[in-house]
């Protein structure tokens, strides 16, 4: 028996990088976390501790921040893809590279009143997360996008059953025809390829989300997943492929007959834990092969 | 040396209760997070274990959720004051009630097109969470009230200054006069008295926060925080006194130098620790005795 | 109506502080969380931003790193001792510094073998943090102490009970004769003043929390709570006031009757949300005033 | 274009179940958190939202629940191979069972003097998480059985150098040849078959990566995971890969020549972010092939 390596990578993760862009008085804000993991040729390192194959992470991290003041962040990921691909392309020991960057949204802060300060005040918005995730392996071939989201958390109240499901002999469960059905959204979805509006795609992608978990009489979670799967695929030429990740967040109809009141549907107990969790990917049929996407 | 009983209080933490209400198809929501604390006749229950004096927790939690279906959740404060005074009055040994709320946001999921799903279906809004502490000690007396908010994050990518400070021998810091200047608002306010419209309070305090934070050019955070409380104060009679704790979230410029590139307050690393933490009251000169506010 | 500057602090928090001593080949590890609050001449930073009486928070973060290289980390509370007191005696717009420190333990790592490595290795050991809180108010006065821990959590599968509480209209809680009991011990203890020999002290607070816990046939977890502090205040003459803030971890017995089971105090559901909360404070009849000890 | 269903699952996450097993006297409690997912016939569902396929994920909670009672938890692997075998083998439309297990360690209290009160008091240990994730596809195949750890922090104060990387122009990491090594040891393992001792084997797998870390004179991360990785392979026959996912929790050298002061490695500020990641996987040269052991 041998002992030998087998996939590794390595990298600078969680540099908080925020780009300020000034447009006379006006100022843009970009909040972003980005995360390398490069590999290549490091047997040597993990072997005897060689290191001439390696870029420091305090490199990758200086990169970080240097390509935002050469390049600014307009999307994150041609951002990402533009890192990705200089850490390839510039070091022969490195062959792959992934960059996950996430970005926090900022609204600007309306003032009342004939003042200026809107220009560069900013108050953080929204509970969630844009991410993506990028893939570069080599001068020659193709890198994989996948944009996505975390942290989207909605609500519907009614317009959610579950009945007809097992029961085996640890079932308690009753059928419902009213629930109240609540997940955090948590999706990632690949694109066909590059393409020139990262932005316009997530908004699109994003609504597509919303209005499928909205517009769906929900008989399952799975039901509703697969539907705003399909709607995002549907709304989105670009986009051949996305993964959901949903918790059940169990809202139980609390019982107040030992108080002598109903309880139509009104009154919930939020539950943390233990909670249901929903996971499925959604394709069109010609969708290429992923590769290293999802990695 | 006779060992003694201090201060005490007891109660159920953290019920998260949903409270629903239908307008014909059209429902509202009300997400909150309900603590209570009580405190009276225990000297027994701590010496011997003789709880005869103890109103169960588990009790404390089932009153929650009937008080939610029996008189719904208008503002946070009314809904706290509910249930403070029930707890007090209805329980000879209970002389003390402390409630505080926590209220999550959720604004209504627009969908596009001629769909009705708009009605019930929900997405959850801001980064903030609303906040109450309301104390109530016997039938006789006045409760206290006060409301906040936390987890408001703001920044200005420009107006700040640092300079003038002490230099000791442990200062290195230099001064500067452009800074990005980010923090954390964690605030609570005092109100006066009772009151008809803790809604609008909260829209108003909320907004001079904003509003102040947005339209100081700041030498200090001290200063800033300064203007942020009597800005509340001023905009809002009802309320007379308010303390803010705000983290300095530090954005330090990126010394880019050594890649040939200059950084104009371009590009930033958003720190995670340590930061300063700047807290202080300030309050209306009129502004009554505190009490137990605060505790 | 005038607005006024109430009280108000400020510092550098969690500055995150390790300290190796040589002691030849075998390393001694110290691993800290210091946060500093200062308050003094504070008006004028308020009012206008006029820094002149305002020592940075950076130069607070160096103080702190150049102390742990000057002095070492022997016990928290000295080293929090030497920094109140810097603060205040060095600067003459300082009147009062807070210091609180978090202590985070390590094990070394017992390698088998003839190995030296043991020497400079170490593993994070135990889920408890020390904790201290040290206010000094100028030269004059005496210093307050206040040592404690977090996180210490405890379970007795047995011996403990719950009955004979108030029954009001909203109680379904049934009695009960045997329960699980578990708690977060969140422990902060007064010292009567400065002494020789807080590590020992430390470990007999700990060890007497521990053993009274264990040893207490709990009816109630407030008379668990009362009989740890008089135990603490018992065992440690040095210590004239203890407060404790417990959670009551709720383990629900499972009702496994629908599936033909009996449950005889052996499968628990450990909840999350809400959660039993218990907070005293156990004194000395002789205890001195607190002043600002506990702020 | 169509859309369709690709991989997908389902289950109930995050079951805390406490199990207290009575030796006379002497209790014995076990701590897990359990997650479960299933996978079958569930096209249905997600198309049309029909459930005549579904289990629901409460049945699972359920039977956590009622398997703990009925087989005891003896080790989390054991407990989660009767679990998936039971959903796989009991339920036509569920073709594979991933079960997830998080085990929490518990200490006795020893108290002083001659009480039996250790023998059902108990206080949490330790930092690190034990785990295990079991797969079972149909009652033909075998089951994989992944084993691991989380949580586990260690530190080197010295017997760690990093020189020898590549210098491209955004490096300004100077060579060190002594540093502080620190990391959270993430580590999974998967066994080459059920055996007889998961107890035993987590043990010695345990103790080879404390070995290993403390035993290695470090000249890069990746060597020490390498080393540690290797050390598990070689101490325990059974297992035949093992992943392991190590932050570099940077510990930087205080400047403190401003204050007049050196610092011969002993004043360290422990960063948050950003943080080297380093991942890799060790295996066997004769491992089986790994399925879906990891997904």
């Amino acid at each position: 028996m041998a002992v030998v390596l087998g996939p590794n990578r390595y990298g600078k993760a969680e540099t908080r990088v925020v780009r300020i862009t000034r447009d006379g008085g006006v100022h843009h804000l970009k909040d972003c976390n980005v995360s390398v993991s490069l590999s290549g040729d490091m047997g040597a390192v993990h072997r005897v501790g060689d290191n001439a194959a390696v870029l420091p992470t305090d490199s990758q991290k200086n990169t970080v921040f240097a390509f935002a003041r050469k390049y600014g962040i307009a999307e994150i990921e041609e951002f990402a893809l533009l890192l990705a691909r200089h850490f390839v392309d510039s070091q022969p020991t490195i062959h792959h590279a992934r960059v996950e960057v996430e970005e926090y949204f900022w609204d600007r802060v309306r003032t009342e009143g004939a003042t200026d300060q809107g220009q560069h005040s900013f108050v953080r918005s929204g509970r969630e997360i844009r991410t993506c995730v990028v893939h570069h392996d080599g001068p020659s071939s193709q890198a994989t996008i996948v944009s996505g989201l975390k942290g989207l958390t909605v609500l519907n109240s009614t317009g959610s059953e579950f009945h007809g499901f097992i029961e085996d002999e640890y079932t308690t469960l009753r059928p419902t025809r009213d629930r109240v059905l609540a997940t955090d959204v948590n999706a990632a979805w690949r694109h066909r390829g590059e393409h020139e509006d990262f932005g316009t795609s997530y908004e699109r992608a994003r609504r597509a989300l919303l209005d499928a978990f909205a517009g769906t009489h929900s008989l399952s979670l799975q039901q509703t997943l697969y539907a705003m799967g399909g709607q995002v695929l549907e709304a989105c030429a670009e986009i051949c492929e996305i993964h959901l990740a949903m918790p059940n967040k169990h809202h139980f109809t609390v019982d107040l007959e030992p108080f002598g009141l109903d309880n139509p549907q009104e009154v919930f107990f939020a539950a943390d834990r233990p909670y249901g969790l929903i996971e499925g990917a959604v394709l069109t049929d010609d969708a290429p092969d992923a590769g290293f996407a999802w990695e």
